[in-house]
């Protein structure tokens, strides 16, 4: 099997698996529990933020547990801006962000909210013009995601940090969850104040997920309830899922050093893809992360490429998962102004930090054997 | 060890364990994929789903899983408030629910919605008189524990939802987390709209619950995304958890049974327990759920009690788990209106349904052993 479906999620490592093991069996205690095997339980959970913060180069107590990106991502945006709504009612994000992030902001434009949507170009990206000049006395929030989970449009992070905070009041938060362990970013250097990661993107457990939130932000808790993580979001903890995220993180840093053979990978799959014609790039061709392909070939539907492959033992997507169902074109694609056939003909190749070139290879032979074929087809129709 | 802190959390079962092991590995693929991959957890997911209705007795299509007992709770109360907004805001619940009901209601209360708490008797006991009154045609929620956490409490589920049914036009919802599995609750029966589980009350893993919700209902989806979950839930399904819950539901109705047994060992350990005249029953002596004990030995703290016996190995709580840190007295010992000292030094003893008569007879001796001469001691102050 060659699984080149990572932006979906990934395979967990099997050092997490036996982590989640063991603390489910012998740290099974309520961390609030007074007791020995609460306190094991506690301090277990408390290491595990020591870890997540020392990784990301922040402090402990700016680090919170959640059920996954989404919640991350709805809490930051939501938990934000109902707690602000004193300084502004104003929120600006972009035209290519994952659903839990564009949904979350609409929902608030629902509430009363004024939203900005910036545009991107044909790459994916915004322009940091726009986001300039769409900031106002009322901005209490900016929401950009590093890396776009579908084409793999890398945003200009830090650029974008500095006029938020130069120009206005507004907090930043980042959507991380596709960048994390393949394109660094530093927190505190790109002026970030909300960060939004999910575990089951870097080999770690669904379910799991983490945002940071820099000390001193008023934000509403959105899961009410026990108080847990310093009130800021209530239920138990998922303890063993929690750890077993800590050493996800661990391990994916630790292969940081694969990352210029990712991008290696990419640019020469790229241009293998593309040297054929009919076959369109989507993605970005320079600054794209070096783990997310996207091409299309305008007249074969992404499903058909999908199908066609697996059966090879060969997994990718048409773009992202949670979309693939809609069969629509995706918003993100839309929104790069790509034609419409483009988007319908896409699909995304995602690696992970143990992709390799053997793999790569394999898919490509694949694809000569059994997608080539399909092509010559529609030049026929 | 002796672990009789079951109303905090539970030890996972093996089995539990194992399932979300072989899930974990073998079909780690995101349900929303459209390759096989994801067909598989995709199938896995919606058997799950069959299995948690069949078990409840309601529609796969009434079944949504939530990360945990809080977001249930969470989901339930703003959910269908804020999207039943149009038919009235008033809420009704009581003043013994688990904070992540209580808080809930509370932050509603702040967006402007009427709130009605309804009292409790000496034994946590609401009045369905009381509730009939509360009801009027603004009424869009009444949200009633099924079980109380810290006493036990069993509240007239049957009656509340049939008064509920016939005088008002109000969604009845149903926290039935420490509940599932002691105490029997028929959700059609008790003319529920809409019910919460949490899997690690019940052998299962923290960081998966369950909400039941009764086809048609509206419900404002809380975590905006993907919309996964027939969009009332988004975020990538924690696969492995979902189906280890719907296990950990089957093991535990299978041992139906054993609840004579635990009722029993309740009752011999509340008549031991109380014999001594220092030693005060705070939950009710009839009619409480068949796992849950809070005795109170006033001028004797909490924690102290929970300390001597973990040296004997032995594990319970002060009240409930999450409550437990603040030091303070419960809310609910406090709406049963028991005297100040009452509160201060209780103690919960919480069984699951393996605990055996041989552990209790161990708590017995060790209480008699380490309790008592601190009984003593407050004689003689
Ligand atoms: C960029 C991005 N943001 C958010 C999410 C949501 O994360 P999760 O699936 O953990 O809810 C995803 C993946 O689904 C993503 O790719
Ligand atoms: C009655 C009751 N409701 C809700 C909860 C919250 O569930 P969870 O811990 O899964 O968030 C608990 C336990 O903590 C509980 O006992």
């Amino acid at each position: 099997m060659i699984y080149l479906d990572n932006s979906a999620t990934t395979r967990p490592y099997e050092e997490v698996l036996s982590s989640f093991l063991t603390v489910s069996q012998e740290f099974f205690g309520n961390p609030s529990s007074l007791h020995q095997l609460g306190e094991k339980a506690s301090s277990l959970l408390e290491k595990s933020r020591e870890q997540a913060a020392s990784i990301l180069e922040v402090d402990r107590e700016e680090i919170l547990f959640t059920s996954g990106g989404t919640e991350s991502n709805n809490l930051a945006i939501k938990g934000i801006a109902r707690a602000n709504r004193h300084r502004g009612n104003h929120i600006i994000t972009t035209a290519v962000e994952h659903p839990s992030v564009y949904n979350a902001v609409l929902q608030l434009k629902d509430e009363g909210f004024d939203i900005t949507i910036l545009p991107v170009d044909r790459n994916g990206m915004i322009d940091t013009e726009y986001l300039k000049n769409a900031l106002t006395q009322k901005t209490i929030l900016v929401s950009i995601m590093h890396v776009n989970n579908e084409v793999g449009t890398v945003q200009p992070i830090k650029e974008a940090g500095a006029i938020i905070k130069e120009y206005s009041r507004a907090f930043f938060h980042v959507d991380h969850i596709q960048g994390f362990g393949k394109v660094p970013l530093n927190i505190r250097q790109a002026k970030i104040d909300l960060l939004s990661l999910s575990a089951h993107k870097f080999h770690g457990l669904k379910g799991t997920g983490l945002l940071f939130i820099k000390k001193g932000l008023l934000l509403r808790e959105e899961l009410a309830g026990g108080d847990q993580e310093a009130a800021k979001r209530s239920g138990t903890e998922n303890v063993a899922g929690i750890v077993s995220m800590a050493k996800a993180m661990r391990m994916t840093v630790e292969q940081a050093h694969r990352i210029p053979a990712l991008s290696a990978l990419r640019q020469q799959l790229i241009k293998t893809l593309t040297s054929h014609k009919k076959v369109t790039l989507v993605s970005p061709m320079e600054n794209g992360a070096p783990h997310i392909i996207c091409v299309s070939v305008p007249g074969l539907r992404g499903e058909v490429i999908v199908q066609a492959l697996q059966k090879e033992s060969i997994y990718l997507s048409t773009t992202s998962a949670c979309s693939s169902k809609k069969q629509t074109i995706s918003r993100t694609i839309e929104a790069m102004a790509c034609p419409s056939p483009t988007g319908k003909g896409s699909v995304r190749i995602s690696f992970s930090l143990s992709t390799t070139a053997k793999e790569i290879e394999m898919l490509m032979e694949a694809w000569n054997r059994t997608i080539l074929p399909l092509m010559e087809v529609i030049k026929s129709s």
